[in-house]
């Protein structure tokens, strides 16, 4: 972790663009620049104003590479705390490389990915989930996913988690204590206000770790199959969800937006269709063909929708659904299909009602004519668990502060069902120590070069 | 050309990366902007000094879109002359395309390509041909062409045009006065004086006209074809060049480059090479294979290498040269190859000397051993007519610039031939109206909508 060195990077997307943006930080960032910086006024970077804004052209020697605005940051008052030079040349490859390179040759080292967060996160600027969440927002693609990361950058749980902490920081020194004069049998830490505290921070730990199958959701997306029988609708209904999809999506031009084919967004949840072109019942069951590609297919699924006609029996139905041998991490949705042909009421009678299938939903409805459609996205939305996130929800998202958060939960566990039978202090402290080792994980209190290498060798270089 | 509204773009390039920067310019810039911008400090931006930099976070009500940094620049002191805003975030496509979509939907609009250049122009900021430039910069892919892009946009040949043109504008409104009074038969412009005049102006529209094959030659490269029998060594030739021109070529990780596949740079210049796949001499002579394919492929070179053997014999070598039909636009190189295994000076002697193939020059060298393969450079090189670019050095590289010499230049030509046999006022005040004309079109003091729209047309959406 050397930071005594001037990073610098290209900080936009690569590429062609109007203009570039070359980040420096460090303590050289401001004397590099003014080598190489040539302001109108001749005034020196150094003698300006922080947070200002200066044109001029960036060279070396006489030789003009690029007319620049030059923005000037002073520690500790930048993204990364220390002095921070952005460099807003024109885009061309050429002139980025160009005043990279020239950068490069005058002091400057090229920046590791996410070595100018990693800079923030040790200089204080921001704790480690606060860290992660800004390469979750840069890779978010929905407005769920963004929505997630934006409360996680803002201190999202790290906040509350941090304030538990240091209570409960207060209460282990105490108990510390209570170790170094165990002779004298005496309690300094107020057994009643830890045990409300332990019991605190694991509902609250429960909480979170509740949250994150919704937090993975949210930032993959959820893979849904469509499976059934030829000729019942399935391309239909998926050409139904696309369209209707497609036509909530407002276009800007000029903006690249990912191909949306075969994944819809509702409520800012991305469901992905999984190619399901292969599994088709093409005799009567679904073992006439390859068997283990099919299965392997659907396994992928965390909902499947299990497309019928409206002609199938109630028994045709429930074969399918044995046949599909599906977990219980798996949620299944029945669906009648092209209900436009005959009249509703009989035909679910005729099944069985609304509860026929259950613990499974069903639901009847014509894909070609666009009926009842909208109840399959809230079905969708169910399946996940989804409800409206607001500002203040807080949801996790990351595996590793999942893991940590599983462990701390499992301590708190302990300790307090430790407290509960009045065990030792030392057993409890052992718990307690556990609990503040990984809660103080996820804020980065506690790490290692190894921590914090895994998580920065995933951003891209210039962040 | 409706400047009255203020547009907004995504100014970096497109996708994802660490920051992405959306401009704003138009009267309402600041106040769209201060009414989605929420700093800490609660100041408005309207408030603030000019050329500073402002933290906080975008938002729509109290959703919270990205923390951003935002530059603020006032008319006239800014890229366009107009109030500007640079909105720097988080360089995902989501809170890139979000933010744009919510500017919008308060009151900027989308801009059109190269419409903050356009409003620079306007705004009197810069002239026509350095707006020019600045799409010639951003598309530079080599020195050369930068730094001739670069000099054409601070100012380049423009202030030189400018300074004539003024001095002949004075002579014209002179001319005119005679006009008006002539059945005085007075002389207001001075003969001498304006003879000297036409005849610099002349002159200097020469030099750059002629400037002209070298600036597009900079600008798009040289495409050179490389043409002989079999086994003369010709993959070896190439691949040669290729291999030095890597050799010389410092990459900087994390930067993109195109590929330099079949590309060599020589002192900024880029020759091309024409894939020559299908040109081979099958049998003994060009004419056995499908002849008009391969005359069309050497008739895009602008210059072709005939490799030959050692062991050729100079009426071979001479038919050869024959059998491509070369036009005078092209320039032949005759190469030698395979040096290393004879004598040079006896090759030579037996060939008939340096001048053998004059006009066309030939070099002896050996493709495998990197002999001489330094020549090779300096005659492409000078078959360019290269001389390294000085600063001060003024290329035209614009076919629109050209046309408008060529036209000049012509006017000249007659207004100064038409001075020298004492031709009547009126017919020398309606060629220097002509010379005025083009050399305004060039800086844009005349111009329509439709050279406006077309020159713009061209730029990428956010310059």
């Amino acid at each position: 972790m050397e930071t005594n060195t001037t990073i610098c990077a290209i900080a936009t997307s690569p590429g062609n663009g109007a203009i570039a943006v070359i980040r420096l930080s460090g303590k050289d960032a401001v004397s590099i620049t003014d080598n190489l910086f040539n302001s109108p006024s001749g005034k020196q970077l150094s003698k300006q104003a922080p947070n200002t804004i200066h044109f001029g052209s960036f060279q070396i020697n006489d030789k003009i590479i690029d007319e620049v605005l030059v923005s000037l940051f002073k520690a500790p008052y930048s993204y990364t705390g220390e002095d921070v030079i952005e460099i807003s040349c024109h885009g061309s490859v050429y002139v980025q490389q160009k005043i990279l390179q020239t950068l490069t040759e005058n002091g400057a080292i090229l920046a590791q990915p996410g070595e100018f967060t990693l800079r923030a996160f040790l200089n204080g600027k921001m704790d480690l989930s606060q860290a992660e969440a800004v390469a979750d927002l840069i890779a978010s693609e929905s407005e769920a996913a963004h929505k997630m990361a934006m409360n996680q950058m803002r201190g999202g749980f790290s906040a509350e988690i941090g304030k538990l902490r240091s209570q409960l920081l207060h209460f282990c020194s105490l108990l510390e204590l209570e170790l170094d004069f165990s002779e004298e049998d005496v309690e300094f830490a107020d057994r009643a206000g830890l045990k409300k505290l332990v019991l605190d921070i694991h509902l609250v730990i429960k909480h979170l770790t509740d949250s994150f199958s919704l937090g993975n959701v949210i930032k993959t997306g959820v893979p849904v199959a469509i499976v059934g029988k030829p000729n019942v609708g399935k391309s239909t209904l998926l050409n139904t969800l696309l369209q209707e999809e497609k036509a909530l999506v407002s276009e800007i031009p000029g903006t690249t937006r990912d191909s949306i084919e075969d994944v819809i967004s509702i409520l800012g949840i991305q469901f992905r269709f999984i190619d399901t072109a292969g599994i088709r019942y093409t005799k009567d069951t679904i073992e006439s063909m390859g068997i283990e590609r099919t299965f392997a297919k659907i396994n992928q699924a965390s909902v499947v929708l299990l497309l019928a006609d409206v002609s199938c029996s109630k028994d045709e139905i429930m074969q399918q659904i044995e046949e599909l041998k599906l977990s219980n991490n798996q949620h299944l949705i029945v669906i009648i299909n092209k209900i436009d042909l005959y009249d509703e009421s009989e035909v679910e009678l005729r099944l069985g009602g609304k509860k026929a299938f259950a613990p499974h939903p069903v639901l009847f409805l014509s894909a070609k004519h666009h009926l009842h459609t909208d109840k399959l996205h809230e079905l969708l939305l169910e399946s996940v668990q989804f409800k409206n996130l607001n500002s203040s929800d807080v949801v996790v998202s990351n595996t590793r502060h999942y893991e940590a958060l599983k462990n701390a939960l499992e301590a708190s566990g302990r300790a307090s069902s430790g407290l509960g039978s009045n065990l030792p202090s030392d057993l409890i402290a052992q718990d307690i120590r556990e609990i503040l080792h990984y809660l103080g994980q996820i804020t980065g209190e506690i790490t290692t070069d190894e921590i914090l290498g895994n998580i920065f060798k995933n951003f891209c270089i210039g962040k």
